[in-house]
């Protein structure tokens, strides 16, 4: 299968009764897509993060449910609704802790056991077209961040980001990513630099590759040229996306975030950080309260296998970082672009949203 | 040969009449010291970097000639002068942009030729006592940044460092790093936190390296996690080396320095800049003068020969960037710390230091 050229990357597809997933761990050198044939092959594929980023996992996840229950499908109901609670049991042990992965395997049980389908085969139609409507769901929320942000991208414009917020993360255009896919296909010609963002290299592997593919003028650099690029007045404006969004409009997201924000506001640049609804935490007031993942030092003492320093050497390691809401100019969500004071407009906004 | 644990690292000496190289193309993960003894061997020893920085290139370069001459001294005066010009311009092509190399082999040459000796062992040995000057020198300027600056590192501090401006770059305690080898000597408890700084990442295989050799304590990060780090309110200072400071007290160092002056003065954290006075440049006015060399792609789309992104992708690889006057703290030189207005400053220090 020859992948699609000049369009947003397709993390995944699911196409006459097949799912189809980019294997992401062989980008950007090789571009293989891989059929999913078995409840095992969509394990391991979420094991071993050839799918990543957690609204893309959740839409695998369901997604991987129907391949596993398609052999089941002429089978009793009973049978068949037994090894659905099997298989979904099974696939959630893929990624024990990604969020997204139990929610959507949940949201598939919840729907069979409330369906009074007269045979497999119909229950069978019933969870495929669950998990076309949680795909769905998650390119509209793509598209809701794309559309309140595309304005905000102007002709001739530098747009920096950091790490792989983008299409690749989700089943949509992205997140930090979304206003850039959107903004080009409208014509709107701007650069982007892409911050390399090591330890794990997502804006090189992941990032650089997937705007490249779309067509959109991408430039890859180290962390630390950002200030540098941004001193020469290439830089317009930054987007960047989260993991999480605290009370007060405090960002956590991936390690080299705050450096990034602090230098915006040096050189007077604005900082938008993209943020579905679904990554907003009212339950914890302040980014100080978020405890912080601290990863292996091997990630640090080299990369891909290549040592860069010496065994034993004391490294620090944290997983993210936290950008004070007053270093944030707005946070762009489906719903809308939301502007200071955060809190205020985050409680009014999570409000609305609630059923 | 053991290496020296829990010392500076010698970057070279000379012993017995013979030159030793500490190999830094195999460091953190060898320490391989190699005795020269040949031109062709000296030769190579710079042009594949196994010697690197500029003050230790000038001084490898003139014991280099003596190990070229070496065999020539038993040779008549007329035969030995020479091939001490043809070993010079041989050593001279090992790295031709290298000034310090052509600096310090030009010294020797004029020493040569005003040398009155009565046979070439006598010549051979005002050659080694030159080239002994210049190492004694050397160290002496780094001896005199480390008295100058060692004052700033206080008990419990943390320091900030970026690229490798140790003593692995010069034949004694270093640049950036010379306060902090006299503070330990002098049992100050500080840590240090070295920015790994890609793409070459002297950070992590040699400042690193180096300071834990000498029993610093020091913690490896990614240059994207010094915002993180400062935020926590784990730095208290911040020193690094320099390529050039202009007249106006720009500084022009490795790419990433730039960011670090922000972050610091966001942080509220003093920003200093080891100098050696020949480092200065006052026919420059300010930093928007100087050329920055862009480096190959390479570099970036690349970590230590392991690919990270795609064939042909746009990169930028500036390896150098300009932290404006403004944002610095102090230069630490070897004749004392200047402070701002640092134009006048290095004037007035310039012109003292001038026969």
């Amino acid at each position: 299968m020859k992948p699609a050229h000049k369009t947003v990357p397709a993390t995944l597809a699911w196409r006459e009764g097949e799912l189809y997933l980019l294997d992401q761990t062989r980008l950007p050198l090789e571009i293989v897509i891989e059929r999913q044939d078995s409840a095992e092959q969509v394990w391991h594929s979420i094991q071993q993060l050839k799918v990543r980023g957690a609204p893309a996992i959740g839409v695998a996840a369901a997604y991987g449910l129907c391949v596993a229950m398609k052999p089941h499908r002429n089978q009793a109901l009973t049978e068949f609704r037994a090894q659905l609670k099997h298989q979904a049991h099974y696939l959630e042990s893929s990624r024990p802790t990604a969020v997204n992965l139990a929610w959507a395997l949940r949201r598939m049980l919840a729907v069979a056991a409330h369906e009074n389908a007269a045979d497999s085969a119909m229950l069978y139609a019933r969870l495929v077209a669950e998990a076309q409507k949680i795909h769905t769901e998650d390119t509209a929320i793509c598209t809701g961040i794309a559309q309140h942000g595309v304005a905000l991208i102007k002709s001739g414009m530098g747009v920096l980001t950091h790490c792989n917020a983008g299409a690749l993360a989700t089943s949509g255009l992205g997140t930090a990513t979304a206003p850039m896919y959107l903004a080009h296909q409208r014509g709107t010609a701007f650069r982007v630099y892409a911050d390399e963002t090591r330890p794990l290299l997502q804006g090189a592997r992941l990032t650089a590759w997937e705007l490249d593919s779309a067509g959109i003028d991408v430039t890859l650099i180290t962390d630390n040229m950002a200030a540098s690029v941004m001193a020469r007045g290439l830089v317009d404006l930054v987007i960047v996306g989260t993991d999480r969004v605290t009370a007060n409009g405090d960002v956590v997201n991936k390690i080299g975030t705050l450096g990034v924000a602090v230098l915006a506001k040096h050189f007077g640049i604005p900082f938008y950080v993209a943020c579905p609804s679904s990554t907003i935490d009212l339950a914890t007031p302040t980014g100080a309260q978020v405890e912080i993942e601290e990863r292996a030092p091997e990630e640090v003492t080299g990369f891909g296998g290549i040592r860069t320093a010496s065994i034993g050497m004391r490294v620090g390691n944290p997983a993210f970082d936290v950008t004070p809401h007053e270093l944030v100019t707005g946070l762009i969500t489906e719903h809308g672009v939301l502007r200071a004071p955060l809190s205020a407009a985050l409680q009014k906004m999570m409000q609305a949203d609630s059923p």
